[in-house]
């Protein structure tokens, strides 16, 4: 859900940057700008089941945040630890909170971020989440949230029609065939293709903000099935996008095709613009399936069941 | 104006403790509790004619919106210093965000508020601002905003009258009698008070937040028009607000009704009170005119106009 879709200036109705995400009932917060908290209140965000935040990048528009939320948090009795993960330089900021409000009562781990190149740097019972730089102008990693493949399903009709003992079942969930000898001595294999099906197809999130397009981008994030991309500016400015190290629509939606995606959601727009139709116009002519983001959004990646879960 | 009315916890609706001030023109704040740049864009307070914000204390909800705030100020292209004026320590909190987000291009002047008794901390043309020492759980502030006695307006037909110098008009204006010496060598006085008149009666608005309440506190702020006096509980917390150095609505209502102030503005609400109605009603038992602060409400003191000067 989009909590802040504005850039370095909020406007009226656009906070900082501020993003949750839910998956199979984890929530997860990526950046934290200003106003975070009020934004979780507002849209009814649980901060009871917070325990990961991703920071991008230690601009003030990402991370002003962090003080209340976590002031908060504590004031909720919370005494279960908070992981933040962040570049090189959190723990000063962390340490401004214990210094002038007192400590909290629970434990802030700190996960310091480091990569040239996609990187695993959590990893939960079914997802895992890797870091990538980006390209802007401090150190700033995007992030990749992947479902993990899932364990095969044995079709529920092989089960008796192929009279598969408990191994062999185990086998085709690993994804491997079972190789069976006959009576007649010869070797018959089951193909774990034809007797069991992948029960989802794993989705994928990757987020991408703030960032001058490059290269290896879309190369690192193949195959996302939602993109978030910061969309500071239309085409217009796209001078000063370099200059600031900072996208255009068309560069998120460049990235996006060239990234195969289904979805892109454009953000971080310049407080400039009142009205984004151009930058969504834009976006559009180059990958159809983009959006704004707009505080209280949700973009939702359905679950991709296999039609043979039904069988 | 209220730019945020809640206590330490933020809710959906409520803001952390943030108000603007104008007098004649210029514009205060008081207090930056997180969003407060946001609330400013929404009710339309210009960044631009900002120049001083008087910090209460140094509690996270009155001060996280400083960050962003300095750093939008800069964004905006200001060059003109910016005052603040808070208690000791606010020089380590300034340094974190040009530590960490770079040097700004405009100069913070930063005025350090001790003092154990009422005591003048800036004066503008019209204007006075005391400091004074609040009860609560690290040091505190309030801030009382007084306009000055104006000069005395002479009355224009006692000029002709009474043939008044340039010299006796400017005496008559700084409040002085004027002595004459008649033909027969009497002595003969034209009193102030007959031929000029007070052209407005100065207002005054005191800032109390937080603070338990005590005996110097009414008489510290007597004849105040408008008193703005956190409520952070009901009266059935009675007990709690006195462990956390905080009021009471009742608490805000005895202080006011004992300085004579005109109105009542309560404020800080604990986020348990969804509906602040029993607030009100304990507060206006007390203090009929007492009112809740709420985002965006703006509490105006007319100007005291005296009906002479529309002789």
């Amino acid at each position: 859900m989009t909590l802040g879709s504005a850039s370095a200036r909020p406007t009226s109705s656009r906070f900082p940057s501020a993003h949750s995400l839910t998956v199979g009932g984890r929530l997860f917060l990526i950046d934290c700008g200003e106003g975070c908290q009020m934004q979780m209140a507002r849209f009814k965000v649980p901060f009871s089941r917070l325990d990961n935040i991703f920071i991008s990048h230690l601009h003030g528009d990402h991370v002003f945040g962090l003080f209340g939320l976590i002031s908060t948090l504590d004031m909720t009795g919370r005494l279960s630890p908070l992981h933040i993960y962040a570049p090189a330089g959190m723990d000063g900021l962390l340490k401004t909170i214990s210094d002038y409000f007192g400590q909290v009562k629970f434990e802030v781990v700190l996960h310091t971020v480091k990569c040239s190149e996609p990187t695993l740097v959590a990893e939960f019972k079914n997802l895992e989440i890797y870091a990538f730089p980006l390209r802007h102008r401090i150190e700033t990693y995007g992030y990749l949230f992947k479902e993990k493949e899932p364990q095969m399903n044995v079709l529920k009709s092989a089960i008796p029609e192929y009279k598969l003992t408990l191994e062999e079942i185990a086998m085709l969930k690993r994804g491997e065939d079972v190789l069976r000898k006959s009576a007649d001595g010869k070797e018959v294999v089951l193909k774990c293709e034809d007797l069991a099906y992948k029960p989802f197809e794993p989705r994928c999130f990757a987020y991408c903000s703030d960032t001058a397009p490059f290269p290896k981008l879309p190369e690192w994030i193949k195959g996302a099935d939602l993109i978030y991309h910061e969309a500071t500016y239309a085409s217009d400015l796209r001078a000063l996008s370099r200059t600031t190290a900072h996208s255009t629509s068309q560069d998120a939606a460049k990235t996006a095709l060239a990234a195969g995606a289904k979805t892109l959601v454009l953000g971080h727009f310049s407080s400039r613009y009142r009205s984004l139709d151009l930058l969504l116009d834009e976006a559009r002519q180059i990958f159809p399936e983009s959006y704004l983001a707009e505080e209280g959004m949700i973009f939702d990646v359905p679950e991709k069941t296999s039609p043979k879960k039904l069988l």
